[in-house]
């Protein structure tokens, strides 16, 4: 039985079906591909696309959403082996696996790390957990990775220039209040790379590098497509001749847990926003950015209300990925039934 | 396309078209006038009624509502143009309405005033600019005024009264612990003065005035329809002879955000609750308020008790009259598309 | 028209037929009772299984769940009548009632009591209320007793034991951190004792003896069927030769609001964990818990992990008895209307 836990778990030829029915269900293809089936939705953060566009597009294949709120709705969890808990978790998530799985036909989860401890939550314990306790697929919606907007990401980037290999993608990090959480970054870089696009990552200081994890699988992604990757912090040579610019904001790993310490290096990404300068740089490049988005602090008005903004359609891409790869994982449970 | 955000922007045989259809689906009238389609019920606020009412409704009609909790499940928005957004919103108003558009077929809406500053609030920012941006039509669900309320109220008069045109509507302020939203006040003298009654406004002092634009645009109906508007302090002249009592609470406008100053005219209205010596004054009128309401503070339990009092009826009209909006904005976007 | 608030008003065949209905659905039977129909079900209190069970079950009925968090999502709501309602309350539960009936078929409620004052608590004031004054079923989703696990747990002990007539059952208070409500362990020796089982109950300290109301009915019952009913301290006593072991937590009502004083009653029970070496005095019993479960405080891991945990599966049966009961209720609608 197959989970969607990651999109290092599948093939680039399995992922570009997905995204080829995407566009089919965007044209306006129909399914019932979910018919008769039901899939518990839990958040443990809050959502405001991946709550309406998963409920909305799973109704549309013909199945039933159940909405679970694990901050305000329910109770803290525990995914730890043996231990004595006599915490405030009064559940361990062996049990609610176990119990969901009886009651629905799919497990759809988004927690992020806690932002306390990278050596424990790098292993995405809680999703890997209801993974392992599980008698039915589990779909991630946003951990410390966000495969769901990998996948709009890339449907975008295909429906604006077409073939996307050979083309060069900057992930540009950019200013934010907060540290924010690494996933979509390391998702961004996953999937540009994997689709065969040269790929530079910019950062205000070599402190921003994400999880090793995530930059030696790019790394390797590129190696294998012949491409190139980069890891840069000087902001003209990042943004000349690029093809396609996605921005996002994170906390620099070193100080996780440990915030007051990274305001320095933050500092140094002040003037990362993107802005209509920056972007004469490129390739009259698309710019993109998944969504919920601060203007004018990630990227500027005029950049944000010019053509080559992606955002909403990687936003309305969502839904069609995400019944695309549904239909994919019921397919797959079928065939081992 | 139009927007349900006011009835302001309804004429009157507009309005009654719908009164006339939620009477008819009251009646047991079925409709699919929603099949295949979605409603985003978006709340910045809380509810009971508006979204068992709405949620309901829309599966009667053979859609899908999904409900987006803007409190707890979503977070702050920012509606203005041209902000740096380096505060509490993460979002701004404009891609919210343009990914939600992408989504579903029409966004229905809840948000309350602030209370903190009435020059801006008065201009209902929020809604405003979602159906500024919005390619669906927008439903006002209370903000400043409360619509959906107004013909609920009407439906329960007409129900009870048969033709309004000419009877005598009270509009009275009674206590409440705390100021209350003006929306149910706004709406009510909007909506009688509309359908031809006299209307009369019973307040503890003058600062209880609503804003001039409600008041202005109550006395401009009144006078087409050659009916009086009266805004009154004297308890038994304003309830002598009229046929259908309001009653509401609210905050002073000119005391919005500095409530403790608001106290010794709030004291003014201690023994303005809806009791039986009171109601003995008036033409056998009926009684009605929008719930949920405080018995004994604001009503009396031997009027609420009474048959006099239409509220549950006009709770129960909300399911009506909103699938007949429904019903109305859905036929008015397939005569536009 | 009948409620389903306790077991104590349905007779023990009511109940078997509910049962059975239930292993037919379990088994695959399908059914439409709830087609067109819609059910409100208002959470006072948070919930996991029982959101999810009844939300999927009534969808695999035909009808449609309306979630109502009435902590977050609505208003505190007062049930006294004649009651000035000028705290905190901002609705009567007589309106709500009401309105709610007019909006939906049945209305499920879960509203724990507030562990202040249990001479009010025990008359389970907010849901008689609502069964007062609504015009469609109340169904108990746990109040100060559990009817729909009561149902669970009988099912998952028919399931493995056959007929349970004349085997004995044990409830065993285990630890906890906290003191929780007896709405599980008064539900448990309601329905172990009306289907016939002898009876023990296992407690630190005659403290936490139950409320006379369930203790007297469960001695009534046991000595209806000619079994015995006994209240324990011996640990090796209770457990001896024991068919079934219920675990469950709950606090002393003589300390009810003053929970300090309850210390050193539940430090007695210290040792009460359940676990291999007590398992072992039984007659291998099946053990089970309603979920959520504080694995190794309740119950250690390795008899949680062994065959003889029926957890799961009662939890399972969740679904199944509730489809089952629901449509015992549609059924007495349709007779009655």
């Amino acid at each position: 039985m197959r989970h969607f836990l990651t999109t290092e778990d599948w093939e680039q030829d399995e992922l570009q079906s997905i995204l080829d029915r995407a566009k089919a269900l965007k044209a306006g293809a129909s399914s019932s591909a979910l018919a008769g089936k039901s899939v518990a939705l839990v958040f443990f953060n809050p959502s405001l696309r991946t709550r309406t566009s998963f409920d909305i597009g799973i109704a549309q294949l013909g199945g039933q959403g159940v909405v679970l709120d694990a901050r305000a709705g329910t109770w803290p969890m525990e995914f730890e082996d043996g231990v004595v808990m006599n915490g405030d978790a009064e559940e361990h998530v062996v049990e609610a696996a176990r119990v969901l799985s009886r009651y629905v036909d799919m497990i759809a989860i988004r927690c992020f790390p806690k932002f306390e401890n990278w050596q424990t939550e790098r292993e995405d314990p809680l999703i890997s957990t209801f993974a392992r306790h599980a008698s039915v697929p589990i779909v991630n919606m946003e951990t410390i990775v966000h495969p769901c907007q990998e996948l709009a990401m890339m449907m975008a980037l295909q429906e604006q220039h077409g073939r996307v290999e050979n083309k060069t993608f900057l992930l540009t990090w950019v200013p934010h209040p907060k540290p924010l959480n690494t996933a979509v970054a390391n998702s961004a870089i996953l999937m540009a790379s994997k689709f065969g696009m040269n790929v530079r990552m910019l950062v205000p200081d070599e402190v921003y590098r994400l999880d090793e994890r995530y930059m030696a699988a790019a790394q390797a992604s590129c190696q294998a497509h012949g491409t190139s990757f980069d890891l840069m912090t000087d902001v003209e040579a990042a943004y000349s001749g690029v093809d396609a610019v996605y921005a996002k904001s994170w906390g620099a790993l070193p100080f996780y847990g440990q915030w007051a310490d990274e305001a320095p290096y933050r500092a140094k990404g002040r003037d990362f926003m993107v802005d209509d300068a920056k972007m004469a740089l490129t390739n009259a490049a698309t710019i993109s950015h998944c969504l919920p988005m601060r203007r004018n602090v990630k990227i500027a008005d005029s950049v944000v209300d010019s053509p080559a903004f992606l955002g909403i359609e990687e936003a309305e891409n969502r839904l069609h990925v995400q019944k695309a790869m549904l239909e994919a994982l019921a397919r797959d449970m079928d065939t081992h039934s």
